[in-house]
């Protein structure tokens, strides 16, 4: 509960400078964050979102403002406001934190662009006091939280590290008879112990369960001849995640499955294969469902292929059809077609990769192979 | 994380019922309702929000629709859908799930509610199709969440009792050269183990950090003399949350923190005892205030009285200046006052109540008194 690590203070000075600079560009008038991804991203703080207005307000030029409850002042010490020349507008109850904003933004009406994660709450005053619809920030911040830089490089490689050492620990927690919430609370502790924050999220899906994608975990019994999903992940300090997901069998897999399998192998790797620079997103989606295709299995990879993955663990770049935005050194993202067969079985291989200057790193190095755990 | 307990349907087709009466009632065209305590209140559905949208469509008159991802379909099952008559409209990557939502209200231009929580991600896009822009569903489900129903105010109360077990565990967390961290972590073992599912917050804030209504923990150590808030709360299943504070001394306290506490504690139950059906949640707030002001000390109580409580830790109403809802009979709420010495040290008394037909019925009953831990 006492964490607050970040980066060093030039990181946030840096990514304020290229924020300001791309909404300028876009013709807004500034940027309008509330407490989440974007605002670590931008300033490193881990501010809550509540029912009280807490904003940083970037213009598209001119000194930016945090406007903060006088309650939550406190809070802002942990983040990098203090040396980045931030104004601080704190408000108290009674006051119009809305009016706030527009007066940190030098002028109304204006069009600004606010945080996905902004909630009605907040957007819909906003807008009122704004006398503007406004746009979502990921129009301008897009290109620069995809790309990460070296730092952000560094955190995903320690995340990627500390799940291959949780994946290498599974096989001993699946023993036929425990249940998958049994499987999962093992799994959330050695999620902890090597090295992450906190759980993100476990699915244990055995047997027919692993035939629902989302499914995360119930007090199903596992048994000799399962196949059973694992796909877990967290944060590792300051706040990048891991997700990756392995297949494993209890006993010996029966041939359709070891056929089937193979051709997932197959999929992961032809898409993994295809990452370089200026490749779209939707060609390594493609890769992957064209091998699952020629083998008769495309209906049963009912998912896109991956999602961006950094802060938060689903981000652009989508990696699905029809998203034609081109790849380019230092994207994150998971590679992780599936298969999945309704009441029966299901099966997926999910890598977090790096766009390099020629190619991909995957930051996920256990085999690929169906794990078999011996009954 | 394979939690899934709800209350029975009839609880929820009573609120589907009610809540599509206050929509009519405030002549919308109905509420759009993403993943949020909202959703769970309607049907008893955990679903989380992600970039996909999930969402109740539940218009004026006739039947509501869920729009979900086909992905998470097996994750609505666990909510009270299958047996409240809501169709179920599943979309995949590609469908525009604005439009649906659109179909769903049998027409446009439409405006609707959105609950509180839906972001802007959801809310811009969801505007644009319906051609209106939205207001917030608090407008509509106030009344119907505020008022407690019998099966939530044995939640409630399960929760307070919970929280009171943590707190008579409290003294002997605290000793000389721990630091609140280390306290954070007994108090977070044990809200666990005296029946919560999670830590929704622990505030361990020691010595100067008392003088911070809203600090977390820290490295500082414990010191002979400090006073201590202890401000902490978690769910109980099925999610109705507690929130307890108490302040303790390590050692005997100074004549002068004795004589302050003393005023607190009569401003305390100044608050407790004016609540009754009719009384405005402006008129709690001034109780307590009134009383510190008369001993010189209202310049020290920095924020509102209280706050209600129930699904969320933080909802309606809020007992601060300026709201005149009138209290009724099973409305929640914390009854909260503190005081706080900048750079010295702070303290607050808090309990949850249930408003009753002719008063109110208090769900923690540890002493208020500061609680001297003997060092």
């Amino acid at each position: 509960m006492c964490v607050t690590s970040r980066f060093d203070s030039s990181v946030y000075a840096h990514r304020l400078a290229a924020a300001a600079a791309a909404t300028a560009n876009a013709g807004l008038a500034g940027l309008v964050i509330t407490p989440g991804y974007d605002l670590r991203y931008l300033i490193g703080s881990r501010a809550q979102t509540f029912e009280r207005l807490t904003a940083l307000v970037l213009p598209a030029s001119g000194r930016p403002t945090m406007v903060v409850p006088r309650l939550e002042l406190a809070a802002l010490r942990e983040s990098a406001v203090a040396d980045l020349g931030v104004a601080v507008r704190d408000w108290v109850d009674g006051d119009d934190p809305y009016r706030l904003v527009g007066d940190a933004l030098g002028g109304l009406p204006a069009t600004v662009a606010v945080t996905d994660s902004m909630t009605a709450l907040h957007l819909l005053p906003l807008a009122g006091v704004l006398q503007r619809t406004p746009v979502l920030a990921t129009e301008v911040l897009r290109e620069l939280r995809m790309v990460k830089d070296p730092s952000e490089i560094d955190a995903l490689r320690k995340a990627g590290a500390a799940i291959d050492r949780v994946h290498a620990r599974v096989p001993e927690f699946l023993v036929p008879g425990r249940t998958e919430a049994d499987v999962a609370a093992d799994i959330a502790a050695a999620i902890v112990a090597e090295g992450h924050s906190e759980v993100a999220f476990i699915i244990v899906g055995s047997g027919p369960h692993g035939a629902d994608p989302h499914h995360e975990c119930s007090d199903r019994q596992l048994q000799a001849g399962d196949i059973v999903v694992i796909d877990i992940g967290g944060p590792v300090e300051p706040g990048y995640n891991s997700d990756c997901t392995r297949t494993y069998s209890l006993g010996e897999p029966t041939a359709q499955v070891v056929q089937q399998y193979s051709v997932l192998q197959r999929a992961q790797r032809a898409a993994f294969e295809c990452i370089r620079p200026g490749v779209t997103a939707q060609q390594v989606d493609a890769a992957a469902r064209d091998v699952l295709a020629e083998a008769g299995l495309a209906d049963y990879f009912v998912h896109r292929t991956g999602h961006g993955i950094g802060l938060s663990v689903h981000e652009e770049p989508y990696i699905v059809a029809g998203n034609d935005v081109a790849l380019t050194a230092g994207m994150a993202f998971s590679v992780e077609p599936g298969i999945y067969f309704s009441g029966e079985w299901g099966a997926r291989i999910e890598d977090i990769v790096i766009v390099t200057d020629d190619g991909a790193e995957s930051l996920n190095n256990r085999p690929h192979d169906l794990i078999v755990v011996p009954v």
